[in-house]
């Protein structure tokens, strides 16, 4: 039976990202809690969510009961129409965001997410330009694609005129030694002005960046940063968008990303975690302002699932498991911990160049040369398999997740406890030992 | 409650294509078989299956027990893995599909369908054209808005670079009259070959259209048309792909629309049907030899929820369903009592220039003048309303649908009876009546 399943993907499915000839794809019969199974029986932490999404874990009672609720009452109407359950989900997911917040609208997934808040900012602003960051990711659709900062943008090339990149704050792997924090943001934000001056500021609409970047490394704001984007926005009259489709609904210990440095954007878009992919669900927060500006105006956004009755069902049991099992809060603790295992980790071996966390959100950065910091892989190829061969090694261990480039991620759900960190995470130890073997001194 | 519900829908929730401030959206409360209710009690013929996608009716119990089972066995699971219902759903789809086709690409509606195939059909050719049609909406993401010739592309521009758009064949108010279907298809196909030609047919990847267009119009191909592009695709090594979101799952009195005029696409994209929105779900066929393209080379696709598993029980049952209910047949079959009434009241009102159906999807074209066809309304506005009065008076009766342009859409779920399109028809009759007052002779 299992083998048919695995026989029939092979034959009839077209799988993500991948040559599909050599794939072997791995048949997933149960999952339940932090942890699925596949049909040989074998049980895997589930360390990176699936896609950074399964924040409440797998299997919970309530979400699917109101799936099955929902089924039952109504399962469908186009979005013309008011229904109670589209309505309540954008009251609740208002009451948790930033007060500026006013209006949602609902889309599938992040990509349309941000392919909405993409035009939401053109027509508000009148302007045309868009700036986003290089190692970025914001979906595979043309819009979302164009403003993503790495390869997997190049298909949707050539680009859309107007789409400018700039540089992230990777202080890490910058070739100038910043004395602080701080001082690294007055570099990129001084940076970032200059070139929205060059650009010419008033033909700028918006600002794209994922608040904490996720799938190219979880990249974390310094200090200020994100204060100084808001204030360089508000002086060109440009729109402040923030990406929380990964880092969203208390990845990072907080409801949003943004919460953590009290920083207000124009609109946030959000995915995964409203629903932890029991149903597609995606949508944009806009500020009470650009709601007002569509009173007039008219909105040329449209999806035939914008709002759909099972997704705003989900949501809402979802975000009722979010508060009942205070998930929010646990994971601020549970991240601390984990941040001290990443910590002992980084000290422990000397693999690991570096190591970044908020809230259960954290990244492990590969390196084979101490002195140089050189990454693991080269960008862009892994041609040896190496971190294939990690990611293998983690697998057959029980730990599961992925990798990019030289980066291991690590984003367990939130529902997880200490032991379970501790004991996870002793995995990833006996692994790196072998990782360590492949450092090569100066 | 109901007040709530629609107060809260204005306050909190953007609604699709619209200016907010002005509207009043219906709470909608309960919807079974071809029919929907709002809070008022007041039922209505759901005569536009909602936005052409309730094709097997409201309610069904057989679709709304597999999303039960679904959620109690496994709601959520990543991509790269094998899933039962994920392949098996490929497989049935594949049963169904013209048989040059190999695999399948799930996603989550039409729009990242076309967004895909643009992206499939680039990595093939290594061209980088795609040609589409005027008078076409293919989605609202960037790319596939790029596709879209009609003003929902406007918000999505400046272009992309490369996508041309072609004249569709539009006879009804083309300026030159054509004595047969066959002298119009020569006529449209030497002008789209000779563009391909000055737009250089080495660079071009692809060419998208709706197999018969939807939200336009309900425009049907003439005779020999769809063989012609085929041959100028395979003329030119040019990917033709079927837009088939709208068309497709029996809509047209087939599987898929273009089984009506034997012709086999490279790809064929799909959505609505699939699911009939009981969940998100849409995808793209490709052929044997797209497949097998993609065993060697990266497939630069992907999405969080690419073959959701909700989603693709949600398909295998609606699948059995038009099995089951020989929904298909009934199509073809309910198509042609349609077709006769239209004509009917084609014959009985000045109003109505022209009636275009297929299946049972079809549409009326509205005019105000009988001798020069002067659409009843302009191109792009409405100054008066009136599009949205008749509508109106249509749903005052019970007969819900929408329109475009001057054009009204009747496309009911393929569950509807003879003795139903007989009743709905008469409301149509009735408001016909009114429309005709509006005709100003010359």
């Amino acid at each position: 039976m299992s083998d048919k399943i695995k026989e029939n993907s092979k034959k009839y499915n077209l799988h993500s990202w991948s040559a599909q000839g050599k794939l072997n794809p791995t048949v997933v019969t149960d999952a339940k809690g932090i942890y699925f199974w596949d049909d040989k029986g074998n049980k895997y932490f589930d360390m990176s969510s699936q896609l950074v999404n399964m924040n409440i874990g797998h299997g919970n009672k309530k979400v699917i009961e109101a799936i099955k609720f929902q089924a039952d009452k109504l399962t469908y109407i186009a979005p013309g129409y008011a229904i109670d359950v589209k309505s309540e989900l954008a009251e609740k997911i208002i009451e948790i965001a930033p007060d500026n917040m006013g209006k949602v609208f609902f889309t599938l997934g992040g990509t349309d997410a941000n392919e909405n808040a993409i035009k939401i900012a053109k027509m508000y602003t009148g302007r045309n330009k868009v700036f986003s960051r290089y190692r970025s990711y914001h979906g595979s659709t043309y819009g979302s694609a164009n403003l993503t900062g790495e390869p997997r943008r190049y298909v949707s090339e050539p680009g859309i005129p107007g789409f400018i990149k700039f540089f992230d704050p990777y202080i890490y792997r910058e070739s100038i030694a910043f004395n602080s924090e701080e001082e690294a943001t007055v570099f990129y934000l001084a940076k970032l002005r200059e070139q929205i001056v060059y650009e010419n500021s008033t033909t700028v609409a918006a600002i794209f960046l994922e608040t904490v970047t996720g799938s190219n490394g979880v990249i974390i704001p310094p200090k200020g940063y994100l204060k100084g984007i808001r204030d360089i926005c508000d002086e060109f009259g440009i729109m402040m968008v923030c990406d929380e489709v990964m880092c969203g609904y208390g990845r990072t210990g907080t409801w949003f990303a943004c919460d953590n440095w009290d920083v207000k954007p124009d609109m946030i878009t959000f995915a995964k975690g409203i629903t932890c992919g029991y149903v597609p669900l995606g949508g944009v927060l806009v500020s009470k302002d650009i709601a007002g500006f569509f009173n007039d105006n008219p909105l040329m956004c449209g999806l035939t699932y914008s709002g759909h009755p099972i997704g705003c069902a989900a949501g809402l049991a979802t975000l009722e498991v979010y508060k009942e099992e205070k998930l929010i809060e646990n994971s601020k603790s549970m991240g601390k911990v984990l941040g001290e295992e990443l910590e002992i980790l980084k000290t422990k071996h000397k693999s690991v160049g570096d190591v970044r966390y908020i809230g259960l959100f954290s990244s492990i950065e590969l390196i084979k040369n101490t002195v140089t910091r050189e990454a693991l892989v080269p960008y862009g190829k892994d041609p040896e398999g190496i971190m294939g061969k990690i990611l293998g090694m983690l697998k057959e261990k029980g730990f599961s997740t992925y990798t990019h480039e030289n980066i291991i991620i690590v984003a367990p759900p939130l529902i997880i406890k200490e032991e379970e960190i501790k004991e996870a995470m002793a995995i990833m130890d006996e692994v790196l030992d072998y990782v360590d073997s492949l450092v090569v001194e100066d």
